[in-house]
């Protein structure tokens, strides 16, 4: 019992979890099985009942013409820009520097499809109108991620998103919307999901981020962007015989947790809230327009920080961090995304956790 | 009851089924799961022990230095190619007229990975020593597809591919083997699959052809090719969160068929004889050298010959052939390969069905 007690398992050992939906392991494919017949016929290479109803259902709750089914929003996005760059003739593209393309897939878009992304605004802020008006008129595709997950999932006015969807139709640049937490915001903005979508050409989401799935996401369009995409998957590798296993649990979990997209926002706001009180603390953004929010712990380093959470993770049965990133010298932080397990953790224990984490932080500094 | 009876309902409704493991709905992936306890966890992103743990089990078997799995062949081939091709700094790779990169894949390879494949041998037979002497030196792979199942499934001598094996190393020419059906062609060959793989640079198994699983595929090579194809597989997007429902169904499949290659060899050579006592039936090869084989109706083209082959299957409860391929104006062809299935059908109805399809077939001829 002289073993220093790590961050990870004491978030894996608490009695109550403030995030996710619980442990990623078989349970959530046998979960969204359960309701499914053994006789239900496998898609076969992206045709047949099982995947193109769930396409039609997303097209129809997105307003577009068409979507197609991919096992990654990777494979899927990279082929939405490359479908407007091939369009326009031009390889130049543009999203922000923090963008999913840019930082977590190996340059794929680059080494693959050979498109020059262009990088607008900067790591600590978000894309404005301003920004997009200085782009070159030879641009094909515009992203947007909503929200825009590594800077804590923040969110430009509705306004702003309306602005700059109408002078891309102005200048004729695609705009293509990261969606992998679309579904998300749409309490935040009070909007629908077809009402955000309506404001872009193409639209990737997620069936494994707030909605916790197992894996899979759609690319939605016109119905030429939709076939060319088909070809490309294929082209990827990603025209797979068999889908189900993915399509199932992203309708079986799309079904379950879209109508709690409004709790987990309002859970967010309320953990954030409390977690500011402390003076050591802050989130961002302040108050959550999502299910997400980062955590910032300033003048303690991630190991310094990492055994003081777990101890009070240990004390409290509460999990609160499961992993913390340094941020220079003297801050870290984590990324918090609530799901289903916000809700059974008591609120005095919460409370309690939360200020006496605040307590050893103020203590560690001096 | 008058509607014609079509090939595709008349295979589906017949009591017996001389090919395949049956039909591929989800209790293919349930029976897969049964055995698995719900908290076993996701593999996140290529890692973790449920993927690791197949991975070395096929690096073991196949006597290679490191295995990844892919969501598709497609993806691991591409990019097994296009590894071997940086490697040696040349573009130009080598293969069949009728290899699945070539034609199955909408030039993947090509749009992708801008390689520039030689086709060797023609679209009627096997690549042999002599055609790979023609390469020139700056070729930096060449791809054998045993067996070559766009002609049947036909397979060169042993000690061709020892001998063309020999070559390209003489000549740093890479030897990458699409095994997709490689489990199926080690009965006919006597050998083991390691000893198969020691022949080669490279190696593609899939878990979905022979052994009947969901989808996947191992791409197998030192551990410098393994490294690098986990590069390419995110750039793909082929590197999902979780593949788990592929991967434990593959394990599991593989268990259950890898001991029943012999038999379904066996089988194959027993319904091809059948087939060849017709005078207007032929196989390819005559004589199956897996457990997969071509059948060729001449003197009647496809749309003459299925309603014939559905009445036949109709009146004796026997699924012979679930589609037809034209040849020409006047030939016609399907592709039988042997699984679980074909123990099960009495050989009295067998014979019988055969006899009478000969017979139906030679009326129609006149």
């Amino acid at each position: 019992m002289n073993q220093p007690l790590t961050l990870g398992d004491t978030f894996k050992q608490a009695e109550y979890r403030t995030a996710g939906n619980g442990p990623r392991d078989v349970n959530v494919l046998l979960e969204a099985l359960q309701g499914v017949s053994g006789d239900t016929p496998s898609d076969m290479y992206g045709r047949g009942e099982t995947i193109e109803k769930f396409e039609r259902k997303l097209a129809d709750m997105l307003g577009k013409e068409s979507a197609v089914f991919f096992p990654s929003g990777t494979m899927a996005q990279q082929i939405a820009l490359r479908i407007w760059s091939d369009r326009k003739g031009s390889q130049s593209v543009a999203y922000h520097p923090l963008c999913h393309l840019e930082i977590h897939e190996q340059d794929g878009l680059k080494e693959l499809h050979h498109l020059e992304p262009i990088l607008l605004a900067d790591e600590d802020r978000l894309i404005a109108l301003d920004d997009v008006k200085k782009l070159p008129e030879n641009v094909a595709c515009l992203l947007l991620e909503l929200p825009q997950r590594e800077i804590g999932g923040e969110l430009p006015d509705y306004a702003e998103i309306e602005k700059i969807s109408a002078y891309c139709r102005e200048k004729g640049i695609a705009l293509h919307l990261d969606g992998a937490r679309l579904f998300e915001i749409l309490p935040y903005y009070g909007k629908t999901a077809e009402q955000v979508s309506a404001l872009f050409d193409s639209v990737y989401v997620s069936f494994y981020k707030g909605i916790g799935g197992i894996a899979g996401a759609m690319l939605l369009g016109d119905a030429d962007l939709a076939q060319q995409s088909k070809v490309w998957k294929r082209r990827h590798g990603g025209d797979l015989i068999s889908l189900y296993p993915y399509i199932l649990s992203s309708e079986y979990y799309l079904d379950l947790r879209l109508p709690k997209m409004a709790q987990y926002y309002e859970e967010a706001k309320e953990l954030a809230a409390l977690y500011n009180e402390q003076p050591n603390i802050r989130t961002r953004p302040e108050v959550p327009v999502s299910n997400m929010f980062h955590l910032h712990l300033s003048g303690l380093s991630a190991e310094a920080a990492a055994p003081i959470i777990a101890s009070v993770q240990a004390q409290t049965g509460v999990a609160l961090v499961a992993y913390l990133k340094e941020i220079g010298d003297t801050a870290c932080a984590t990324e918090i995304a609530i799901g289903d397990l916000y809700e059974s953790v008591p609120k005095e224990k919460l409370r309690e956790a939360i200020r006496l984490l605040g307590r050893r932080l103020s203590d560690a500094q001096g």
